[in-house]
């Protein structure tokens, strides 16, 4: 591997490891054990995990990789707070839903070059862009890497049988 | 700059970011406030406050950058969990810790190249390195400041006055 190739692959096995360990967390909860919250009047387990899928969802069209896959995730998960809506998922969705996104994420991120990685983003003008080359897609994935660490982190303070 | 060093300033603006953050949040917290619990039973803030340091400094030898400033942190803040010793640090010590960590922290990563960011850290062997090159300076770096926002998420559940 070359350099930026090598530079890129540290990032892509960070996020794979976050994805997965997301992923073992959360799919063997019932959709009881999704109810509870991280800590008391907190968001429950449901939110952070649809937070998440639709987050990341919200990918794909940013970095350029498609069209999102599950924009019914927003109203429930991304754009109001939790129980703002009525929960209409259970944990057999979710799964399956979470699967599919990362999936296609994968394979998306797989497809992308380092110097593809540097290009901007689907929310950042030709303008502002070149005063600010940092607004590039890398520089997405680093803090997306670190946003599902941010909520598996108050994920784990859920009062689960051990 | 080129695609690999843009690659690595991604990083970087990236961990700074969310050092930022961390500062932003517990700097301006008095003695008291961090001894609130981020939930019923949890770590409380001074704990993580001094995980997070204490883990960062660990970065100095890890990565190759200079030795430990506070390895006195471990026994209270990395080695066991939360109220294993009594606090003897109050919040202006931590603040005056964190920000000679984060400073040299900072110098070390301002002088690496993006090949250097690809050399083995201090806790791979010659031998392993070899067959598993991903266990260099930058997944390190990438899996710190994931680590940061995994405590990060918890700091901001603590009920403190908003």
């Amino acid at each position: 591997m070359t350099t930026e190739t090598s530079l890129v692959d540290s990032a892509l096995r960070t996020w794979k490891q976050n994805v997965d360990r997301t992923s073992s967390f959360f799919t063997p909860l019932t959709d009881e054990q999704l109810l509870l919250e991280v800590a008391p009047g907190r968001n429950r387990l449901i939110y952070l995990w649809g937070h998440l899928a639709a987050s990341n969802d919200s990918l794909l069209p940013l970095l350029g990789l498609g069209q999102r896959l599950h924009p019914e995730l927003d109203a429930a998960f991304l754009t109001g707070p939790d129980r703002a809506v009525p929960d209409t998922l259970s944990a057999a969705d979710l799964k399956r839903i979470w699967t599919e996104i990362h999936e296609a994420l994968w394979t998306g991120f797989s497809g992308l070059s380092a110097s593809d990685w540097l290009q901007k983003h689907a929310s950042v003008s030709v303008e502002d862009f070149r005063l600010q080359p940092h607004r590039n897609r890398f520089t997405v994935l680093q803090s997306r890497i670190s946003h599902i660490g941010y909520h598996m982190g108050q994920a784990v303070l859920a009062p689960l049988p051990r």
